[in-house]
């Protein structure tokens, strides 16, 4: 596989075919594992880290699931590809720093991706489209069970799996769910849902993960804690969460609907109609348009339109994919040109 | 005649079929003329208005012109058919206020309106398209000499035209033109112009007359001076300036379309693109964006657009005219979501 196939296909957890795919774009599950007896990334040395990437190479190399996988080593991946991957969300912006001995292994679907070296030893993730936390897991759950025939994980009776950081240890697990809430926010009770989030232990991060802000209307939760509770026990409190949050923006979108619906139309037309005209456009200004616009397709008000195609423009209007496409690196305001040309191009309504 | 007769038929003025239509709206000539003998209307008791009126009335009954023009009384005028006359620049907002004897003259082209007892007995205009001031002076000429034979009107030796205001005393006429300048406001070049204009003793308005700002690149300019000159002659001095000004545009677009295409398509796109898509529009907005978009026209950006209808789209989404074509008077937020309606409509791209 080379990375530039990726440009042409589209990553399986855009496709909103899962559940609930009209208020949430996709499911995460993360599983952090490290290597008994080598030390975590962080403390090791360049023998000991080539060491592990030689051990999940050989480990990864046994399983079925990734019969079609690729294993790229970061130091040979060039810095727009790297952040390439970065806006794919198949790796973290860690990963593309000091990259020595770190690796990442991808299967096609762009379904499970694994960070070698990075925090932990392996930082393994499976994407899904919509709510479909548990069928994440299952993937995840067989994976995680195929490499610990081959490879010893670091594991404590008392603490479950040892992690270089402290809250990742016990399950290691990580679930996340990225929410689409214009409503919530356009009737402003997002604030009072956030609070609410918080004071049950889950983290609320924007569209790009880790520190970055809310933006288009996305917010990407997930529990804090990982420890003293089992992996299905953590899903189950993060999908209930997610479908409390996703009754309250169906209850929102429909209070939109029912009383202010020439309101969100025009918000919703004349956002398509600047994406579907717009010659110069930044990231911001697209993204709180897609937004729009993915609200006006989740609500009937457009038809004919694929979500899917409005999922994908999130992805591909970002600065490194802009850069792939046109094949070399190009400055800002060229980005601008070409992001609304993409647009325009992605953005017709079939007739 | 009926008013709402007008609501069918586009006014000649405004159809795009003049010299220099590109940049120039329209050219409007009026003459001041007050009848002999009878006091001007701000002085006149009741019985000499009517008395204006009458014979008024019975000299435009003579003229050939006004075969199938229609005089309306004011008084039995309402307020919305006052507004929609103002909205289509056929009469002064001062000639719809205290309404007892006053009337319009009009004839269904709308090239010709006479206002009976404005500021002065008789107040008429030829309205006509693109820079044509000679053509329209030529008909007001001749329609003036018919009146003539049978109204004698107020003239001194010394002084010319008599008129209530002395600023209009001596030809009684004023040349007006409506530009629509957005390339001289993109580049700042605007004030140096206007600055020029008035220099030369020129005034300039806004879209919509006396008293009004300059909304949408609107600049009606027009002469101070009527005395001293004769009227081929203060002509010939406002369309030697208008010409001057039309060059300095044309360069500016030139300018923008070299340097700044892309910004200039941008900027004319997503106007077009807000315009075609709104579904909630207020007028202020309408008039920036349908320059913007007459600009796309006038620059073959936009192909497929007469610029006939963006001209009309500025008489339609005015308030009154709105309501005409509702059938009654409705809320501003009502007329905002009618006036989005009619420009999705009539601004659809022929294919």
């Amino acid at each position: 596989m080379n990375l530039n196939d990726l440009l042409k296909h589209t990553s399986e957890w855009l496709k909103s075919t899962g559940p609930n795919s009209d208020i949430v774009m996709s499911s995460r599950v993360r599983l952090a594992r490290n290597i008994d007896k080598l030390a975590f990334p962080s403390w090791a040395n360049e023998k000991q880290s080539q060491k592990v990437l030689e051990l999940v190479t050989e480990a990864v190399a046994k399983i079925d699931y990734f019969k079609n996988a690729s294993l790229f080593k970061l130091a040979e991946v060039d810095s727009l590809d790297k952040q390439f991957l970065i806006e794919r969300h198949l790796m973290s912006h860690e990963h593309a720093q000091k990259t020595d001995s770190k690796a990442l292994v991808l299967e096609p679907e762009e379904i499970m991706s694994i960070m070698v070296n990075e925090e932990d030893h392996l930082r393994m993730q499976i994407m899904q489209s919509g709510l479909n936390l548990f069928e994440a897991w299952n993937i995840m759950s067989k994976i995680d069970d195929q490499l610990s025939d081959t490879l010893t994980f670091a594991f404590s009776q008392n603490w479950g799996y040892l992690t270089a950081c402290p809250t990742n240890t016990g399950t290691g697990m990580r679930g996340s769910v990225m929410l689409h809430l214009p409503a919530l926010v356009a009737t402003r009770q997002i604030n009072r849902v956030l609070q609410a989030v918080a004071k049950l232990s889950f983290t609320t991060r924007g569209l790009y993960g880790e520190g970055t802000q809310a933006s288009g209307n996305f917010f990407q939760i997930s529990n804090q804690i990982s420890l003293g509770h089992s992996e299905e026990m953590i899903i189950e409190n993060i999908n209930g969460l997610i479908r409390q949050i996703i009754d309250q923006e169906t209850q929102s979108r429909n209070a939109l609907l029912t009383n202010n619906r020439a309101f969100l139309e025009d918000k919703v037309w004349r956002s398509y109609g600047t994406l579907e005209n717009a010659y110069i456009i930044n990231s911001e200004e697209t993204i709180e348009l897609l937004s729009m616009v993915r609200l006006g397709v989740d609500t009937g008000i457009i038809k004919n339109i694929d979500r899917c195609a409005v999922n994908e423009l999130f992805i591909l209007t970002q600065p490194a994919h802009l850069q792939k496409m046109v094949g070399k690196k190009i400055s800002s305001e060229e980005r601008d040109v070409k992001r609304a040309e993409i647009i325009r191009e992605k953005l017709k309504i079939k007739q």
